[in-house]
Protein backbone atom coordinates (compact mmCIF):
# COMPACT_ATOMS: atom_id res chain seq x y z
CA UNK A 1 0.00 0.00 0.00
CA UNK A 2 1.28 3.52 -1.41
CA UNK A 3 -0.27 6.16 1.19
CA UNK A 4 -0.71 9.57 0.24
CA UNK A 5 -0.32 11.89 3.32
CA UNK A 6 -1.76 15.25 2.62
CA UNK A 7 -0.70 18.13 5.08
CA UNK A 8 0.28 21.90 5.26
CA UNK A 9 3.99 22.12 3.78
CA UNK A 10 6.14 24.59 5.84
CA UNK A 11 5.02 23.20 9.34
CA UNK A 12 4.95 20.34 11.15
CA UNK A 13 1.85 20.81 12.75
CA UNK A 14 -0.53 17.32 13.47
CA UNK A 15 0.63 16.15 10.05
CA UNK A 16 3.94 15.49 11.72
CA UNK A 17 2.20 12.53 14.34
CA UNK A 18 1.19 10.58 11.16
CA UNK A 19 4.84 11.65 9.64
CA UNK A 20 6.64 10.06 12.22
CA UNK A 21 4.24 6.51 12.51
CA UNK A 22 4.62 6.33 8.85
CA UNK A 23 8.58 7.07 8.64
CA UNK A 24 8.54 4.52 11.96
CA UNK A 25 7.05 2.15 9.99
CA UNK A 26 8.92 2.47 6.89
CA UNK A 27 5.96 2.37 5.29
CA UNK A 28 5.64 3.64 1.30
CA UNK A 29 4.26 7.35 1.03
CA UNK A 30 4.13 10.77 -0.57
CA UNK A 31 3.73 13.77 1.07
CA UNK A 32 1.70 15.40 -1.41
CA UNK A 33 1.40 19.07 -0.86
CA UNK A 34 5.46 19.49 -0.47
CA UNK A 35 5.63 17.65 -3.92
CA UNK A 36 2.43 19.87 -5.52
CA UNK A 37 1.88 22.74 -3.23
CA UNK A 38 -0.94 23.40 -0.39
CA UNK A 39 -3.32 23.88 -3.23
CA UNK A 40 -3.35 19.63 -3.60
CA UNK A 41 -5.98 19.99 -0.69
CA UNK A 42 -8.41 22.21 -1.76
CA UNK A 43 -10.43 19.80 -3.70
CA UNK A 44 -10.48 17.62 -0.97
CA UNK A 45 -11.67 20.51 1.23
CA UNK A 46 -14.04 21.42 -1.26
CA UNK A 47 -15.51 17.89 -1.55
CA UNK A 48 -14.65 17.04 -5.10
CA UNK A 49 -13.51 14.19 -4.00
CA UNK A 50 -15.42 10.89 -3.27
CA UNK A 51 -14.67 9.11 0.11
CA UNK A 52 -14.65 10.80 3.59
CA UNK A 53 -14.97 14.60 3.41
CA UNK A 54 -12.32 15.86 5.75
CA UNK A 55 -12.84 19.15 7.95
CA UNK A 56 -9.39 19.97 8.01
CA UNK A 57 -5.74 18.58 7.02
CA UNK A 58 -3.80 15.99 7.58
CA UNK A 59 -5.30 13.62 6.11
CA UNK A 60 -4.80 10.06 4.12
CA UNK A 61 -5.61 8.73 0.93
CA UNK A 62 -4.77 5.11 1.16
CA UNK A 63 -6.53 3.26 -1.99
CA UNK A 64 -10.03 4.31 -1.99
CA UNK A 65 -10.38 5.49 1.79
CA UNK A 66 -9.83 8.94 2.57
CA UNK A 67 -9.48 9.60 6.49
CA UNK A 68 -8.69 12.14 8.84
CA UNK A 69 -8.42 13.67 12.33
CA UNK A 70 -4.88 12.82 13.54
CA UNK A 71 -6.00 9.83 15.98
CA UNK A 72 -8.33 7.91 13.52
CA UNK A 73 -5.25 8.36 11.09
CA UNK A 74 -3.17 6.56 13.19
CA UNK A 75 -5.41 4.46 15.09
CA UNK A 76 -6.08 2.93 11.29
CA UNK A 77 -2.62 2.81 10.17
CA UNK A 78 -0.74 1.27 13.46
CA UNK A 79 -2.09 -2.29 12.86
CA UNK A 80 -1.52 -2.68 9.86
CA UNK A 81 2.37 -1.45 10.58
CA UNK A 82 2.76 -3.03 13.95
CA UNK A 83 2.37 -0.18 15.79
CA UNK A 84 -0.43 -1.54 18.66
CA UNK A 85 -0.85 -4.80 19.86
CA UNK A 86 -3.95 -6.64 18.59
CA UNK A 87 -5.76 -6.70 21.89
CA UNK A 88 -9.35 -4.95 21.94
CA UNK A 89 -7.68 -3.67 25.44
CA UNK A 90 -4.96 -2.22 23.77
CA UNK A 91 -5.81 -0.92 20.51
CA UNK A 92 -8.43 1.11 23.09
CA UNK A 93 -6.04 1.82 25.20
CA UNK A 94 -3.65 3.56 22.96
CA UNK A 95 -6.41 5.53 21.16
CA UNK A 96 -7.54 6.73 24.39
CA UNK A 97 -3.95 8.10 25.10
CA UNK A 98 -3.82 9.62 21.48
CA UNK A 99 -6.95 11.46 22.09
CA UNK A 100 -5.04 12.87 25.24
CA UNK A 101 -2.01 13.84 23.70
CA UNK A 102 -4.78 15.73 21.01
CA UNK A 103 -6.28 17.59 24.03
CA UNK A 104 -2.91 18.70 25.10
CA UNK A 105 -2.07 20.21 21.78
CA UNK A 106 -5.06 21.85 21.29
CA UNK A 107 -4.38 23.24 24.81
CA UNK A 108 -1.33 24.23 23.69
CA UNK A 109 -2.27 25.95 20.37
CA UNK A 110 -4.50 27.78 22.24
CA UNK A 111 -1.59 29.72 24.54
CA UNK A 112 -0.96 31.43 21.24
CA UNK A 113 -4.42 31.65 19.78
CA UNK A 114 -6.89 32.01 23.05
CA UNK A 115 -8.84 34.13 21.33
CA UNK A 116 -9.56 33.77 17.43
CA UNK A 117 -7.35 31.31 15.39
CA UNK A 118 -8.10 33.78 12.51
CA UNK A 119 -6.11 36.46 14.02
CA UNK A 120 -2.33 37.13 14.58
CA UNK A 121 -1.24 36.39 17.75
CA UNK A 122 -0.18 39.87 17.56
CA UNK A 123 -3.76 41.07 18.26
CA UNK A 124 -4.44 38.27 21.58
CA UNK A 125 -1.13 38.79 23.11
CA UNK A 126 -2.01 39.97 26.45
CA UNK A 127 -5.13 37.10 26.52
CA UNK A 128 -2.04 34.51 25.32
CA UNK A 129 0.17 35.50 28.41
CA UNK A 130 -3.17 34.91 30.52
CA UNK A 131 -3.94 31.75 28.95
CA UNK A 132 -0.06 30.37 28.46
CA UNK A 133 0.58 30.80 32.84
CA UNK A 134 -2.58 29.23 33.59
CA UNK A 135 -1.03 26.09 30.96
CA UNK A 136 2.45 26.08 32.47
CA UNK A 137 1.02 26.11 36.08
CA UNK A 138 -2.32 24.15 35.79
CA UNK A 139 -2.54 22.21 32.95
CA UNK A 140 1.02 21.32 31.52
CA UNK A 141 1.99 19.77 34.96
CA UNK A 142 -1.88 18.02 35.18
CA UNK A 143 -0.79 16.10 31.73
CA UNK A 144 2.83 15.33 32.54
CA UNK A 145 1.91 13.92 35.57
CA UNK A 146 -0.79 11.78 33.96
CA UNK A 147 1.89 10.30 31.30
CA UNK A 148 4.62 9.84 33.46
CA UNK A 149 2.14 7.93 35.95
CA UNK A 150 0.84 5.59 32.42
CA UNK A 151 4.51 4.70 32.03
CA UNK A 152 5.17 4.07 35.85
CA UNK A 153 2.08 1.59 35.33
CA UNK A 154 3.82 -0.55 32.28
CA UNK A 155 7.20 -1.32 31.89
CA UNK A 156 8.28 2.78 32.70
CA UNK A 157 9.54 2.88 29.07
CA UNK A 158 6.02 1.82 27.06
CA UNK A 159 2.97 3.49 27.31
CA UNK A 160 0.95 0.69 26.22
CA UNK A 161 1.84 -2.56 27.57
CA UNK A 162 5.63 -3.46 26.62
CA UNK A 163 5.03 -3.00 23.46
CA UNK A 164 6.28 0.01 21.20
CA UNK A 165 3.32 1.67 20.03
CA UNK A 166 2.05 5.23 17.83
CA UNK A 167 1.84 5.90 21.25
CA UNK A 168 4.95 6.24 22.14
CA UNK A 169 6.05 7.98 18.80
CA UNK A 170 3.76 10.55 19.38
CA UNK A 171 4.74 11.34 23.26
CA UNK A 172 7.70 11.91 21.66
CA UNK A 173 6.89 14.54 19.23
CA UNK A 174 4.81 16.09 22.39
CA UNK A 175 8.18 16.37 24.29
CA UNK A 176 10.25 17.91 21.36
CA UNK A 177 7.28 20.75 20.47
CA UNK A 178 6.93 21.46 24.30
CA UNK A 179 10.80 21.82 24.86
CA UNK A 180 10.61 24.05 22.29
CA UNK A 181 7.83 25.91 22.53
CA UNK A 182 8.40 26.43 26.41
CA UNK A 183 11.69 25.40 27.17
CA UNK A 184 12.11 27.03 31.02
CA UNK A 185 8.55 25.46 32.00
CA UNK A 186 9.45 22.35 30.48
CA UNK A 187 13.29 23.12 32.80
CA UNK A 188 11.42 23.84 35.95
CA UNK A 189 9.47 20.08 35.47
CA UNK A 190 12.14 18.35 34.56
CA UNK A 191 12.09 16.17 38.07
CA UNK A 192 8.48 15.45 37.10
CA UNK A 193 9.58 13.89 33.31
CA UNK A 194 11.97 11.28 34.08
CA UNK A 195 10.12 8.37 32.17
CA UNK A 196 8.85 10.62 29.50
CA UNK A 197 12.66 11.75 29.07
CA UNK A 198 13.66 7.74 28.40
CA UNK A 199 10.78 7.07 26.31
CA UNK A 200 11.99 10.16 23.91
CA UNK A 201 15.54 8.97 23.56
CA UNK A 202 14.55 5.37 22.85
CA UNK A 203 11.98 6.77 20.46
CA UNK A 204 14.56 9.32 18.89
CA UNK A 205 17.36 6.16 18.46
CA UNK A 206 14.95 3.98 16.15
CA UNK A 207 17.03 3.60 12.81
CA UNK A 208 14.26 4.84 10.50
CA UNK A 209 13.17 7.54 13.36
CA UNK A 210 16.66 8.83 14.11
CA UNK A 211 17.35 8.80 9.70
CA UNK A 212 13.97 10.98 9.35
CA UNK A 213 15.15 13.43 11.95
CA UNK A 214 18.49 14.05 10.78
CA UNK A 215 17.02 14.52 6.87
CA UNK A 216 15.73 17.92 5.44
CA UNK A 217 12.11 16.18 5.39
CA UNK A 218 11.87 17.24 9.40
CA UNK A 219 11.13 21.17 8.65
CA UNK A 220 12.43 22.88 12.02
CA UNK A 221 10.13 23.97 14.70
CA UNK A 222 8.93 27.53 13.64
CA UNK A 223 6.35 30.35 14.37
CA UNK A 224 3.97 29.32 12.39
CA UNK A 225 3.14 26.10 13.97
CA UNK A 226 1.19 24.82 17.04
CA UNK A 227 4.40 24.30 18.86
CA UNK A 228 5.57 27.86 18.82
CA UNK A 229 8.37 29.58 20.87
CA UNK A 230 7.29 33.07 22.03
CA UNK A 231 9.56 34.27 25.52
CA UNK A 232 6.43 36.16 26.73
CA UNK A 233 4.28 32.62 26.74
CA UNK A 234 7.28 30.75 28.52
CA UNK A 235 7.80 30.64 32.45
CA UNK A 236 8.63 34.14 33.99
CA UNK B 1 -23.01 -6.83 29.10
CA UNK B 2 -23.54 -4.69 31.69
CA UNK B 3 -21.69 -1.88 31.85
CA UNK B 4 -20.56 0.88 34.22
CA UNK B 5 -20.39 4.77 33.31
CA UNK B 6 -18.76 7.01 35.52
CA UNK B 7 -19.95 10.41 34.79
CA UNK B 8 -19.86 13.69 37.22
CA UNK B 9 -23.40 14.19 38.57
CA UNK B 10 -25.45 17.55 37.19
CA UNK B 11 -24.62 17.93 34.27
CA UNK B 12 -25.14 16.63 30.86
CA UNK B 13 -21.53 17.45 29.69
CA UNK B 14 -19.26 14.85 27.75
CA UNK B 15 -21.13 11.67 29.54
CA UNK B 16 -24.10 12.54 27.71
CA UNK B 17 -22.75 11.60 24.27
CA UNK B 18 -22.13 8.38 25.62
CA UNK B 19 -25.28 8.05 27.37
CA UNK B 20 -27.27 9.05 24.44
CA UNK B 21 -25.69 6.28 22.50
CA UNK B 22 -26.55 2.98 25.60
CA UNK B 23 -30.24 4.35 25.75
CA UNK B 24 -30.66 4.00 22.34
CA UNK B 25 -29.16 0.63 22.15
CA UNK B 26 -31.05 -0.41 24.79
CA UNK B 27 -27.81 -1.55 26.60
CA UNK B 28 -27.67 -2.63 30.56
CA UNK B 29 -25.91 0.41 32.16
CA UNK B 30 -25.40 1.91 35.62
CA UNK B 31 -24.70 5.35 35.75
CA UNK B 32 -22.18 4.42 39.03
CA UNK B 33 -21.97 8.60 39.85
CA UNK B 34 -25.14 9.19 39.87
CA UNK B 35 -26.06 6.27 42.76
CA UNK B 36 -22.91 6.65 44.71
CA UNK B 37 -21.73 10.29 44.42
CA UNK B 38 -18.82 12.03 42.10
CA UNK B 39 -16.44 10.73 44.81
CA UNK B 40 -16.36 6.75 43.11
CA UNK B 41 -14.18 8.11 40.04
CA UNK B 42 -11.57 9.35 42.76
CA UNK B 43 -10.10 5.89 43.02
CA UNK B 44 -10.08 5.46 39.06
CA UNK B 45 -8.43 8.85 38.28
CA UNK B 46 -6.04 8.39 41.30
CA UNK B 47 -4.65 4.97 39.74
CA UNK B 48 -6.04 2.85 42.47
CA UNK B 49 -8.02 0.48 39.68
CA UNK B 50 -6.20 -2.16 37.08
CA UNK B 51 -6.32 -1.05 33.54
CA UNK B 52 -6.78 1.86 31.61
CA UNK B 53 -5.84 4.94 33.53
CA UNK B 54 -8.22 8.00 32.73
CA UNK B 55 -7.03 11.24 32.93
CA UNK B 56 -10.31 12.45 33.16
CA UNK B 57 -14.59 11.28 33.18
CA UNK B 58 -16.16 10.11 31.25
CA UNK B 59 -14.79 6.48 31.46
CA UNK B 60 -16.93 3.37 31.03
CA UNK B 61 -15.78 0.08 32.53
CA UNK B 62 -17.47 -3.25 30.45
CA UNK B 63 -16.06 -6.21 32.39
CA UNK B 64 -12.33 -5.67 32.93
CA UNK B 65 -12.13 -2.99 30.01
CA UNK B 66 -11.47 0.21 31.81
CA UNK B 67 -12.39 2.89 28.56
CA UNK B 68 -12.10 6.81 28.86
CA UNK B 69 -12.27 9.55 25.42
CA UNK B 70 -15.82 9.93 24.79
CA UNK B 71 -15.14 9.02 20.61
CA UNK B 72 -13.08 5.85 22.01
CA UNK B 73 -16.12 4.61 24.13
CA UNK B 74 -18.63 5.57 21.24
CA UNK B 75 -16.57 4.11 18.94
CA UNK B 76 -16.07 0.55 21.27
CA UNK B 77 -19.70 0.47 21.84
CA UNK B 78 -20.87 1.20 18.16
CA UNK B 79 -19.88 -2.29 16.52
CA UNK B 80 -21.50 -4.14 19.65
CA UNK B 81 -25.08 -2.76 19.36
CA UNK B 82 -25.87 -1.93 15.54
CA UNK B 83 -24.69 2.00 15.87
CA UNK B 84 -21.58 1.42 13.23
CA UNK B 85 -21.94 -0.74 10.13
CA UNK B 86 -18.73 -2.87 10.39
CA UNK B 87 -17.00 -1.61 7.37
CA UNK B 88 -13.16 -0.48 7.92
CA UNK B 89 -14.57 2.44 5.57
CA UNK B 90 -17.69 3.21 7.79
CA UNK B 91 -16.11 3.09 11.24
CA UNK B 92 -13.32 5.30 10.02
CA UNK B 93 -15.16 7.79 9.28
CA UNK B 94 -17.90 7.58 11.84
CA UNK B 95 -14.63 7.99 14.52
CA UNK B 96 -13.51 10.99 11.93
CA UNK B 97 -17.27 13.11 12.18
CA UNK B 98 -17.33 11.90 16.28
CA UNK B 99 -13.57 13.63 16.48
CA UNK B 100 -14.69 16.57 14.46
CA UNK B 101 -17.85 17.01 17.09
CA UNK B 102 -15.07 16.46 19.80
CA UNK B 103 -13.29 19.36 18.43
CA UNK B 104 -16.85 21.81 17.98
CA UNK B 105 -17.34 20.39 22.00
CA UNK B 106 -14.21 21.94 22.94
CA UNK B 107 -14.66 25.35 21.53
CA UNK B 108 -17.36 25.49 22.42
CA UNK B 109 -16.30 25.30 25.93
CA UNK B 110 -13.22 27.61 25.35
CA UNK B 111 -16.20 30.39 24.68
CA UNK B 112 -17.29 30.75 28.81
CA UNK B 113 -13.54 29.44 29.41
CA UNK B 114 -10.77 30.89 27.02
CA UNK B 115 -8.65 32.21 29.75
CA UNK B 116 -8.60 29.26 32.40
CA UNK B 117 -10.54 26.20 32.67
CA UNK B 118 -9.93 26.35 37.05
CA UNK B 119 -11.35 30.23 37.19
CA UNK B 120 -14.70 31.14 36.91
CA UNK B 121 -16.51 32.58 34.04
CA UNK B 122 -16.85 36.01 35.95
CA UNK B 123 -13.35 36.08 36.19
CA UNK B 124 -12.69 35.55 32.46
CA UNK B 125 -15.79 37.38 30.81
CA UNK B 126 -14.03 39.99 28.72
CA UNK B 127 -11.82 37.56 26.86
CA UNK B 128 -15.26 35.14 26.84
CA UNK B 129 -16.83 37.82 24.78
CA UNK B 130 -14.17 37.91 22.68
CA UNK B 131 -13.72 34.41 22.02
CA UNK B 132 -17.36 33.86 21.42
CA UNK B 133 -17.72 36.28 19.01
CA UNK B 134 -14.89 34.52 16.73
CA UNK B 135 -16.64 31.08 17.53
CA UNK B 136 -20.40 32.51 16.53
CA UNK B 137 -19.03 34.60 13.26
CA UNK B 138 -16.45 31.98 12.17
CA UNK B 139 -15.67 28.74 13.65
CA UNK B 140 -19.89 27.54 14.37
CA UNK B 141 -20.84 28.84 10.81
CA UNK B 142 -17.80 26.67 9.56
CA UNK B 143 -18.53 23.55 11.57
CA UNK B 144 -22.25 23.95 10.86
CA UNK B 145 -21.63 24.27 6.92
CA UNK B 146 -19.54 21.37 7.10
CA UNK B 147 -21.65 18.73 8.77
CA UNK B 148 -24.40 20.14 6.56
CA UNK B 149 -22.24 19.18 3.21
CA UNK B 150 -21.55 15.68 4.98
CA UNK B 151 -25.21 14.78 5.13
CA UNK B 152 -25.40 16.47 1.81
CA UNK B 153 -23.31 13.91 0.73
CA UNK B 154 -25.16 10.75 1.68
CA UNK B 155 -29.00 10.71 1.66
CA UNK B 156 -29.17 13.69 3.42
CA UNK B 157 -30.54 12.35 7.25
CA UNK B 158 -27.53 10.41 8.38
CA UNK B 159 -24.01 10.95 8.50
CA UNK B 160 -22.47 7.58 7.50
CA UNK B 161 -24.12 6.20 4.65
CA UNK B 162 -27.92 5.42 4.98
CA UNK B 163 -26.98 3.99 8.16
CA UNK B 164 -27.97 5.40 11.72
CA UNK B 165 -24.77 5.36 13.83
CA UNK B 166 -23.77 6.76 16.89
CA UNK B 167 -22.32 9.89 15.03
CA UNK B 168 -26.22 11.09 14.48
CA UNK B 169 -26.64 10.80 18.34
CA UNK B 170 -23.94 12.87 18.57
CA UNK B 171 -25.09 15.47 16.33
CA UNK B 172 -28.32 15.85 17.49
CA UNK B 173 -27.17 16.32 21.17
CA UNK B 174 -24.70 19.03 19.37
CA UNK B 175 -27.51 20.82 18.07
CA UNK B 176 -29.50 20.51 21.33
CA UNK B 177 -26.42 21.97 23.36
CA UNK B 178 -25.97 24.58 20.84
CA UNK B 179 -29.72 25.52 20.67
CA UNK B 180 -29.25 26.06 24.29
CA UNK B 181 -26.52 28.24 24.50
CA UNK B 182 -26.48 30.29 21.30
CA UNK B 183 -29.87 30.71 20.60
CA UNK B 184 -29.66 33.83 18.35
CA UNK B 185 -26.94 32.52 16.85
CA UNK B 186 -28.71 29.19 16.24
CA UNK B 187 -31.71 31.27 14.93
CA UNK B 188 -29.48 33.49 12.57
CA UNK B 189 -27.92 29.88 10.90
CA UNK B 190 -31.37 28.48 10.75
CA UNK B 191 -31.13 28.44 6.80
CA UNK B 192 -27.72 26.73 6.97
CA UNK B 193 -29.17 24.13 9.15
CA UNK B 194 -32.33 22.13 7.57
CA UNK B 195 -30.15 18.49 7.37
CA UNK B 196 -28.91 18.95 10.69
CA UNK B 197 -32.81 20.16 11.69
CA UNK B 198 -34.13 16.82 9.98
CA UNK B 199 -31.39 14.76 11.46
CA UNK B 200 -32.06 15.54 15.23
CA UNK B 201 -36.48 15.46 14.54
CA UNK B 202 -35.51 11.95 13.45
CA UNK B 203 -32.76 11.06 16.22
CA UNK B 204 -35.03 12.35 19.24
CA UNK B 205 -38.22 10.74 17.91
CA UNK B 206 -36.44 7.28 18.00
CA UNK B 207 -38.47 5.49 21.08
CA UNK B 208 -36.08 4.86 23.06
CA UNK B 209 -34.26 7.98 22.77
CA UNK B 210 -37.90 9.87 23.43
CA UNK B 211 -38.41 7.78 26.23
CA UNK B 212 -34.89 8.95 27.54
CA UNK B 213 -35.17 12.61 27.06
CA UNK B 214 -38.59 12.74 28.58
CA UNK B 215 -37.28 11.03 32.18
CA UNK B 216 -35.64 12.93 34.96
CA UNK B 217 -32.23 10.78 34.12
CA UNK B 218 -31.89 13.76 30.93
CA UNK B 219 -30.39 16.33 33.17
CA UNK B 220 -31.74 19.86 32.14
CA UNK B 221 -28.68 22.06 30.39
CA UNK B 222 -27.69 24.63 32.93
CA UNK B 223 -24.58 26.89 33.59
CA UNK B 224 -22.13 24.52 34.79
CA UNK B 225 -22.26 22.37 31.68
CA UNK B 226 -20.03 22.53 28.66
CA UNK B 227 -23.24 24.04 26.87
CA UNK B 228 -24.12 26.80 28.84
CA UNK B 229 -26.27 30.10 28.15
CA UNK B 230 -24.64 33.57 28.97
CA UNK B 231 -26.56 36.15 26.53
CA UNK B 232 -23.55 38.45 26.47
CA UNK B 233 -21.90 35.73 24.74
CA UNK B 234 -24.94 34.61 22.26
CA UNK B 235 -25.41 37.09 19.19
CA UNK B 236 -25.74 40.68 20.03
Amino acid sequence: MRYELFYWTGIQGRGEFVRLALEDAGATYVDVARDQGDGVMTRFLAGEQPGALPFAPPFLQAGKLVLAQTPNILAFLAPRHGLVPSSVASKCFALQLQLTIADLVGEVHDTHHPIAVDQYFEDQRIEARKRAASFRTQRLPKFIDYFEQVLARGDGQHAVGRNHTYVDISLFQLMAGLDYAFPLAMHRLRRHTSRLRLLSERVAARPRLAAYLASSRRVPFNKDDIFRHYPELDDV
